[in-house]
């Protein structure tokens, strides 16, 4: 029987160490997981305390598809409190993780055959949805001399024209912002151009205020929220700064001419995110919940001061400036290794997990290793402990 | 700026019903809502304990793309004690509901330009989903000769291959099933054909034992897990025989050569379905779990049998078999008025919401309306009476 063409999506390399780094623990072998994105420590006490109340006794049906009122007010708060910035509550829809944003996104946005360009490397997965939902992606190669970011002038030298543009602030793999003055530029060129800018701002809030586009302000980023006047989307996720992973919600920042498609096509794609998720969701904005996410973040910014001052230990002479995320992107070439094969043998022979970069750049990845500083403090020291040891026997 | 031509999804017509409803509730009149398919009760007490003791503590990070693995178990589980079939737990897809089950399960098997048949009347979001991923879809117009469900001689009939098809039994609007030689021979004929089988089976457990297609045991209604050998597909959730409505989960059963397509695309597309919901839905099976949701069900029976007993008294003459699920479709032609418009009149002048055909059906829809019976007894009680004498005065 028939299998679609377009789920023949490329499987990530980092699965390969998963696999090996499970069989290594059941072997009864150390492991240090320093390859998944994702905050060691769970949602705050004040949302799983609103959660059990909700458990108690709340409406746990169906919500509105864009989200709880109650939600989609609180995310509007936000940008108050964050940004300074006014948005329409009725702007906000509450999504099913910033993977659902996504989706209903890029279906709003583009038709089948359209083109969306991306800086690589780059998150997989705006490559993979936007290639399952029949749309064309634009490979915009992205180095130092960008900070990793795409540019006017990029877009300028395209070919062809583009439908869209995704931009993502601080980005996975590479931990970069893309300053106020750039990300209002790559606004203003996709607002003459026709082309829907799409921002993906899941890391704000990770942010560690000495990179030169660093904003002031608890984000520590831009975002293209002042922007949703010209058609801009911003997507934005529980899961990192609250580190609400498994609860899976997120939300969509809407142009006017989105929020009624994104409605209908939430309707019947998803019905609505989880309902507790949502309702739980709002304590998130608690001063408790705030508090508890900026401890958080006090974690990786230790973590993250360990990586980047052993970093002659690592042997690793350029890396990507990590600005906020939780991420370090690194060129490991001068081992002489392939990306997968350094990954599999730090592993074999050192017992930590980090992601080879073809699952960020399937050109030039090869010569890259991904870092997740997300694991608690001792973790990450003990993690660079090994590989720095490694590197000295190696 | 421009919108995708693909969100351009047509609106419910039962979102006019709603937004009036909720206008007469704010003007302090009564309104009985019988237009939601959601049952009143509420996830089961063995199901929200356990949520609360996760909540204590438990990991609600992500969890594997195709779901835990002891949920995946317990749906295994399922099969062998409601179907006595075996069912590897590999075959198992936890899914964000069926809408996320769907959205799967027609990306994995359906490229832009595709054909998949469906019945009509029938759930719109089948319809809205596929047409969102560029498939076509082609029209199964069913009838009572056939008790509202497609049929081989139909398929045979069409002037051009398809790649799907969908089948729902019980189905929504109609509630009628699919029988189990009905069931069998489309999954022949498919297999025959190359086309993929999804077998939409939401509203297991719901059906009341009198139908000529019912089957003993407690899913009363055929499944297709018995197909997955041949390439069915199989979608199922938690919101209707448990409830459960807003955790969103389900699942899918799938054949072999879509298990690894599924996999990768819901890495990419969902990262995991929402990690309270599977691990607290495994409570789902136990027998607590299961005795609640029965009870749920003796209510439904007991509310579908007031509407039935006063059929007369509705001047309804023409309903669809409620043989399933929680609906009665019935034919208002007689009224001289089109189903959106006696809608909107009953709900005015007698204050009960139901939803207009039009949104099962865009052809013939106009003469019919669905009733839904998933409210308390007491609610479908006087709302019977409120449409009986209605039709009186009228």
């Amino acid at each position: 029987m028939k299998v679609s063409t377009r789920s023949q999506v490329p499987p990530f390399a980092v699965m390969d160490i998963v696999a090996a780094a499970n069989a290594r623990r059941a072997a009864g072998q150390s492991v240090l997981n320093l390859c998944v994105g994702e905050p060691a420590t769970g949602a705050s006490e004040v949302v799983r305390e609103r959660a059990v109340q909700l458990l108690a006794g709340g409406d746990l049906g169906y919500t509105e598809a864009l989200g709880s009122p109650a939600l989609r007010q609180a995310v509007a708060g936000h940008y108050r409190a964050w940004y300074d910035v006014d948005v329409d509550p009725a702007r906000v829809a509450v999504t099913t993780g910033s993977s659902g944003g996504f989706v209903l996104a890029f279906l709003a946005a583009f038709d089948v055959g359209d083109r969306v360009a991306l800086a690589r490397p780059g998150y997989p997965a705006y490559t993979n949805i936007l290639r399952s939902l029949g749309c064309e992606v634009v490979d915009l190669p992205c180095g130092p001399e960008t900070r990793y970011q795409p540019t006017v002038e990029q877009l300028e030298a395209l070919d062809a024209p583009i439908d869209g543009l995704v931009v993502a602030g601080p980005a996975n793999p590479t931990g970069t912002l893309v300053d106020r003055g750039a990300l209002d530029a790559l606004a203003a060129w996709c607002a003459d151009h026709g082309v829907r800018l799409i921002s993906d701002e899941i890391y704000h809030g990770i942010t560690y205020g000495d990179a030169p586009g660093a904003e002031p302000g608890p984000a520590g980023a831009p975002t293209a929220a002042t922007a949703l006047g010209t058609g801009a989307v911003v997507v934005n996720s529980f899961s990192k700064f609250w580190a609400m992973t498994g609860w899976r919600l997120g939300w969509l920042l809407l142009p006017d001419d989105l929020v009624a498609p994104v409605d209908a096509l939430a309707g019947n794609v998803t019905l609505c995110p989880p309902a507790l998720a949502q309702h739980a969701g709002v304590a998130a904005f608690t001063e408790a919940g705030y508090a508890a996410a900026h401890a958080n973040v006090a974690q990786y910014a230790a973590s993250r001061r360990t990586v980047l001052d052993r970093l002659p230990d690592l042997g690793w002479t350029r890396v990507a400036p990590a600005d906020g995320a939780f991420y370090v992107y690194a060129d490991i070439s001068s081992s002489g290794l392939d990306s997968r094969t350094w990954c599999a043998r730090l592993l074999d022979e050192a017992g930590v997990a980090l992601t080879p970069g073809t699952d960020f750049d399937p050109v030039d990845g090869h010569d890259w290793v991904r870092l997740s500083f997300a694991s608690s403090p001792d973790v990450v020291a003990e993690a660079v402990d090994r590989i720095a040891d490694w590197r000295t026997r190696g």
